[in-house]
């Protein structure tokens, strides 16, 4: 399989796994067929698009190459009519999730790099198109969006997009040491979920409910 | 009138109906005349200048004519001040809704075949063109977006965009098919209103609330 | 100092202040230190991405320059430790947003007839340059966004982009009148905080609560 290849690949993968997750979130909110799939189609290709936007791919991959919504749309409609099994399957959806999260930080950083971007908007071009199609269906579905949450997540990410362009620097960036880097952030999301390792917050100041709904700072 | 005139004609008209629908919105949350105007300016000309960043057309017709900005800014200070003989007249609004959608759909899907899309690409811009703005408007006003409710909008949308699609490479896109496409997915909206048509929705799992606020499938 | 450094200067303090004012949120909203870091980054520079997309400056100068993130995420981890000294502080935070919404929107405007955009699509511009980062840091953190409330913010902003094209016309865009227009801004803001100025609201129609939470218009 020659690079361009194995990176289509691994970027239709990381569509599915996303539609996946988009498309299971939509169907837990109730919303019909197109709902589903318009989520999934956001989860899965929203931070592509964003990232070509950014670096002037133009039109972004998810338009210009046909593979890309069709592979979205023919996964949230499977998730549709198979989600009572999903259901049971939480596990495995977390599991694709962060498989999918290491596969879109390799992915977006590299290309950010080709575009020749510098190293810290490449590791943030990179950490974005990771977390911004679950962002895009946490918005769409009225939820405070994981990134946000006290999990790793996006830091996972990060370091992930920090491997990359350390790998890249240093001439390494051929497909196995791309492979551990995707494993890594994978690897750790996993573990942080399990364990529930999470990211510090501020210490308390009042008793007040952690994340008040539409109720401003100024009100308290 | 020239194509390029019939274009623009219909464009502004979309601009302005929009706009109304944006406004209305804002209206009824009880928001200042600015944010009245500001929700109306999303919703007329957020579609478009989506697609015109994603086909690379800059800047965006929207900022580039000012003639698309005036036209949503006057329409909506209208609806500002008219909007209780507005609130008489739903009806009326739902039926100039569903016109807007007709009339971004086929310009929108125009522009992105003129660009040099794909037919899956232009298909899927043309879409979000039709359903971007009423998308923009209900996530500034707090709404479930309308394309995620149970209703056939984004449907009516896709099926215009694929008809002209396939008159374009029928070589039919001339004024009367496309004005055609534009009356298909009007119809096909105002029918499913009335008749309350909607796409299937998922079987049901549990009693729960159909769209619980802020709580995600997880904590269920 | 050169035009270029101090249109540089003037930006990397913008960023500061609306990354403190994006940190300061969601500390609020008690999220984690990468969370706080998130909405911080967004804050920002959101507005700037937006206004780099659309004059297709790419990649948008937040990715391109490296001191524009850096500088985000370091403001952003001060406000995570030192949120308990800003709270007794309240006034000076809002005092720093009024300061910052008059940076940026002189520098969005600038920036975007250089580009050159027509006068009409650069007060737009230069108005969501300016108010762009509050609209994210509100969507994100789940807020009715500070533009659509019933403040003197937009307005305010959008009177500065028009005064700097006024000024770019006549040929005065130097320093001195630009910074005028910018102390504009800050002390309309400022003095409408004060007073309390608010934009007109359309009549009232019922008795039913202002901003609904999650309810549509047709509901009522």
């Amino acid at each position: 399989m020659t690079p361009g290849a194995a990176l289509l690949l691994a970027d239709l993968t990381g569509v599915a796994i996303f539609a996946a997750s988009g498309a299971s979130a939509a169907v837990a909110k109730r919303l019909d067929l197109f709902g589903v799939v318009f989520v999934g189609f956001v989860a899965a290709l929203g931070g592509g698009i964003f990232r070509d936007l950014v670096i002037d791919e133009a039109p972004p991959l998810a338009f210009a190459d046909w593979r890309y919504a069709v592979t979205a749309a023919v996964t949230a409609v499977a998730v549709f009519w198979l989600h009572p099994q999903l259901a049971r399957l939480r596990t495995t959806v977390l599991v694709l999730d962060a498989a999918g999260l290491g596969l879109f930080t390799v992915t977006g950083t590299l290309t950010a790099l080709r575009a020749g971007l510098p190293p810290v908007g490449a590791c943030v071009i990179g950490m974005l198109t990771g977390i911004g199609g679950g962002l895009g269906r946490d918005l769409l579905t009225g939820e405070i969006p994981v990134v946000l949450r006290r999990e790793i997540y996006a830091v996972a990410a990060l370091a992930g997009a920090v491997a990359v362009v350390g790998l890249d620097r240093a001439g390494l960036a051929g497909p196995g040491p791309l492979t551990l880097a995707a494993l890594f952030v994978f690897v750790v999301r996993l573990v942080a979920l399990r364990r529930r390792w999470s990211a510090p917050v501020a210490a308390e100041r009042s008793a007040r409910d952690p994340l008040p709904d539409r109720s401003g700072p100024d009100e308290a």
